[in-house]
């Protein structure tokens, strides 16, 4: 026997569908909403409905954008010989944040990731590939700006396997991001790992 | 500048309302819904309008239900002379878990809380109150199941008062949620005061 109204439990299924929300949280956001005003919860179902049809994919860097191309690959004054790869929209964001880019993006929306079925052609592999091989001008510099996991690790492999059997005639620097230790961050307290990299990639002064 | 589409903003503006759910998780259940087939978050949406409309307040426990009086107060087989008063729906669900309680329930939907700006008048302390005057059969035992902080505390405490003055004529037992230590809980890492409340209630074998 269940004690909640259908309609409740309906929804925080929805909701325990969500990275990160457990069932516990997904009950406790329910409940908050119903004590929300009607109008913000039709509020806030619109905009989720809108979310699909308001929004697009930028056909060259096939980010999440509402026109097409993006604002950054319509951007005349960005570096478009330069192109850095991540893996999610949000990416984008926290580089931007720096300041300190001025190329242009390319979101594979994901990573190779067999344990999850994702494989090259679930993700935007062919269209860098692709757009890589017909740039105008031509592509100076890759940078790869995944995260330093396993699957991050296989997707940059591939990707450079890919790209060597493709553009034989082409020239292309293939960059990642530095490691090393964060910035305020103690070396008592850096892994080993970390404090690795951080000695392979010192840099004079 | 932005960099996301409006309709994206808007959403995880939205989920940023909810408890728990900062910005960066707003940000990443926002990309994660971008992901969704669109049936899928249709469905949501229609889920969260549905919320409010296909349910409402047991006129009795004032618990969320789909029934008026809701499964528990409408069940004939349940101890009506015995109400435990808990703060949320969800604490009914708990309670219930247990399937130790076979009485009935009295939901406040909040605790007293003047920092947050609520008053006994925005909970369902009244109509507890009315409750208990006109009870048939009479009630025999309100068992509080608050959360015990000083929320909680004041509350009880404003309710006991309430019920002295309003009900010199009945005799109703009024008790608490025993406190002390957790099952499987070390004494060693026990916090004083549940310590303390330990000792106090110790029971014979």
């Amino acid at each position: 026997m269940s004690l909640l109204p259908p309609v409740v439990e309906r929804t925080i299924e929805s909701f325990e569908k969500l990275p990160g929300i457990g069932p516990k949280s997904a009950q406790r956001l329910v409940f908050y909403l119903l004590h929300m005003p009607k109008e913000e919860i039709e509020r806030f179902a619109a905009r989720l409905i809108a979310l699909k049809s308001g929004t697009t994919r930028c056909s060259v860097c096939q980010t999440i954008t509402d026109t097409d191309p993006c604002s950054i690959c319509g951007n005349g004054r960005r570096d478009h010989s330069l192109i850095c790869v991540v893996e999610q929209p949000t990416d984008i964001l926290s580089i931007e944040k720096t300041g300190a880019y001025s190329g242009v993006y390319h979101v594979l929306h994901g990573v190779i990731d067999p344990l999850n079925n994702i494989g090259p052609e679930q993700i935007f592999i062919d269209a860098l590939l692709a757009r890589i091989k017909n740039a105008v001008p031509p592509v100076r510099e890759i940078i790869f700006a995944l995260n330093s996991n396993m699957e991050g690790e296989a997707t940059i492999m591939y990707i450079q396997k890919q790209f060597t059997v493709h553009s034989s005639e082409q020239t292309v620097k293939v960059t990642r991001l530095a490691h090393g230790l964060p910035m305020g961050g103690d070396i008592e307290y850096a892994d080993e790992v970390t404090l690795k990299r951080a000695l392979e990639g010192r840099r004079e002064y």
